[in-house]
């Protein structure tokens, strides 16, 4: 906070179109925003920073907006991989998440964010639950986030999980220095009926909140859904009113030339989570029709436990490469791929003034260091930051105008007690397990 | 060479079976050979070492083996990307090709060579010309590699490369105390001839080598062949001959059940390149039924011009999540496909005691630092490895039992020499393109 002014120098990728990009530029932070982007020497005369960083090695750009993952599941990461579908859930995922306590969340928050920065990562929209220690996480971190109290719609949880959404919205919504947004989060079309995502949607509409959720992720939801409903999810979503609020919409794997008209038509913000998809064996979304037809798409990790890292530079790759793999070795280009995890992303989650550097925008940025042999030579700086970069290369991550990671050290967090605290807690959770005691 | 006994400590991984793992376990090397693995306290009684690497934190582990690159294409990273095929390469690749000098390729390979020992690569497959400029970066660097002379047969310089093949053999084969080994190399089925393959056969037998060839890597070639000769490319290169000596065959693509059982009985060492193949909208090759029909399966990364980077870790996960995505989540678990980059690949390549941490076996080991928050909690760490870590997480590589990186120095290279030097070239030799002048 101490440093109000900041001075970035190197070159600047804006992420505000192809073109944009100062070779020796600089960028200009006041008060958590961006002051001004250009060449050297164009921060406004007579200005002096608090601090300098970066240097002619070094590659600026917005902070990465991951949107879709399940903080806490960072705890599961490992613990459950190679397995069929139904096994991986309910012999392994359930099980442990039910002997999560609040704290367990709350470290197991605080590690993913923790990879996120170092990663580059500077967003995170989350959906799971104990979300009011996902929140005091985030606000802990200087991190940003969208958080959503993941709500199935049938059982007798679903209670607990409305009320919690409320309390979340009530408690957390623009807090943390306005870096806190909160949706409503009903979590699928096969977990919430539609009587319950009618009571989800006027949730969100009581609240003037968003709503995020998962859609159509794999055949065979659309293909129960089509079966009990007669439609598929994205029909019936509309059916159900989902799309007259803003929508983030987790997956969108299998969907048809008329379901992306209606992911159009009705401004859904769909994110593609290519790793998890193939992880899980969802399939691949067809992003490029997608975005040919208008649909905006962001990026997401999903959770650690479906990955199993978390970081979005490796994402963009594997995006990218997918696309060329489906639809010909020029879909997806590197400056798109980079668009989904920036621009695209914060237009898909709502965020405004986010995405890009760009004056008034908020400063949420990143330093790369370019200066390492899997970057030279350095004939395409944005082919380079796609097809051969990785978080690890991410050197500086500044957050609403703070300097959260100096030189790979990040200052926010105690990175040795997380990891010391979330190895101690995984091993006391499958404890519990073994001894079949309740959560505590 | 002065550390002769060396002791490293940590988590071994020795690559002899799933359940081959010590927790707390060390690996003794001893004049270039691994001279025990196992628990701690497991190094013969009074052997008294030169140096101890590692630690509880640390995993230990064979160095990877990427069975198939273009090791001098490093200078052409981010130079032509996003680009059909025939576009990329009739524009961009082979002009820019045209122009390079051996002193051009000598200092590409040794960029290849660093960020492959920056990412635990320890054995290259190399397919260019120029190679006794590859040789010798291969020779300085310390490095292990089967070196070969792409070769087309046909057009004016078939003799010339035919001539450099056999020098080649003459001059490097065995040579570097071993770590050098040369095969013959008829670039493809669509650009040898049968009567060169021919020729190529008799070069190997003559010398007693392998052969090293591209095969069924796109659907178009596979097309052309069949419709050229009326028969596909494998299946030609079983008329031929070519299988009569020990062969190992990049990407392996498109090919079909009754070719499968071809390369399964021929023994040919395939070698999957799962991002390139991507990259250049190739295709997913079959791996999980190869390896079912018992064909050995090799791990490369192509070169940094169709990828673009060289790190074998996030190669193996590309390799895994394609196959779930192809055969359902359970597909290459990911100790098979820590075995394509090791045990696997060494045997495609006809690499004797290599691949495994054995006593008695080549001392190419890799240590990774696992303490770091993308690789916490520690469930299971055969997971992380493959679904995790990055190259960048090794920290100490050893190969012939030499030292040649410590704590992420590369000490047998220099660094920031190379690194300049690659840039400087790739300008120039942009240059001499632009002007159009001959190479020089």
């Amino acid at each position: 906070m101490d440093k109000n002014k900041i001075l970035l120098k190197g070159m600047v990728l804006p992420m505000t179109g192809p073109k944009d990009f100062f070779a020796r530029g600089e960028v200009a932070i006041e008060a958590g925003k961006i002051l001004s982007v250009g060449p050297e020497g164009s921060a406004p005369q007579g200005w002096v920073p608090d601090a300098e960083y970066g240097g002619p090695d070094f590659l600026i750009m917005p902070g990465l907006i991951n949107g879709h993952t399940h903080a806490g599941m960072t705890l599961l990461r490992s613990y459950a991989d190679d397995l069929p579908l139904m096994e991986w859930l309910q012999e392994k995922v359930w099980p442990f998440e039910a002997k999560l306590t609040s704290d367990d969340i709350y470290w197991g928050t605080k590690l993913c964010i923790l990879e996120m920065i170092l990663s580059g990562t500077t967003t995170l929209v989350d959906m799971y639950f104990a979300m009011h220690k996902v929140a005091k996480a985030v606000d802990e971190s200087g991190f940003r986030a969208v958080l959503s109290r993941g709500m199935v719609g049938t059982g007798p949880a679903t209670e607990l999980a409305y009320n919690q959404s409320k309390e979340l919205i009530e408690n957390w919504h623009g807090k943390a220095d306005g870096r806190i947004k909160v949706m409503v989060a009903p979590h699928a079309p096969y977990t919430c009926p539609p009587d319950f995502l009618k009571r989800a949607i006027k949730l969100a509409e009581e609240y003037g909140v968003g709503i995020n959720t998962h859609l159509a992720e794999t055949k065979v939801e659309v293909d129960d859904i089509t079966k009990q409903y007669g439609k598929s999810p994205i029909r019936l979503m509309e059916e159900v009113g989902l799309f007259t609020r803003p929508v983030v919409a987790a997956h969108c794997v299998h969907v048809d030339e008329q379901e992306i008209e209606l992911l159009a038509k009705y401004k859904v913000g769909v994110i593609h989570n290519p790793e998890s998809n193939l992880k899980l064996a969802s399939g691949v979304s067809p992003v490029t029709r997608m975005l040919e037809a208008g649909v905006t798409v962001g990026l997401g990790t999903d959770s650690a436990c479906s990955n199993n890292n978390l970081d979005l530079f490796g994402e963009m790759r594997s995006a990218a490469f997918l696309q060329k793999v489906s639809c010909g070795s020029t879909a997806l280009p590197a400056y798109q791929a980079l668009e989904l995890a920036t621009v695209q992303g914060a237009k898909a989650l709502g965020l405004e003034n986010l995405g890009q550097l760009k004056p008034g925008f908020k400063a949420d940025v990143i330093l790369l260091n370019m200066h390492q042999p899997h970057l030279y030579p350095r004939h395409d700086v944005v082919a380079h930051l796609v097809y051969a970069a990785h978080g690890s290369d991410v050197q500086t991550v500044i957050i609403d105008g703070n300097v959260v990671m100096e030189n790979r050290q990040v200052l926010t967090i105690d990175s040795e007690k997380i990891m010391a605290e979330v190895q101690s807690r995984a091993e006391q959770i499958k404890e519990r397990l073994t001894a079949g005691t309740e959560q505590s």
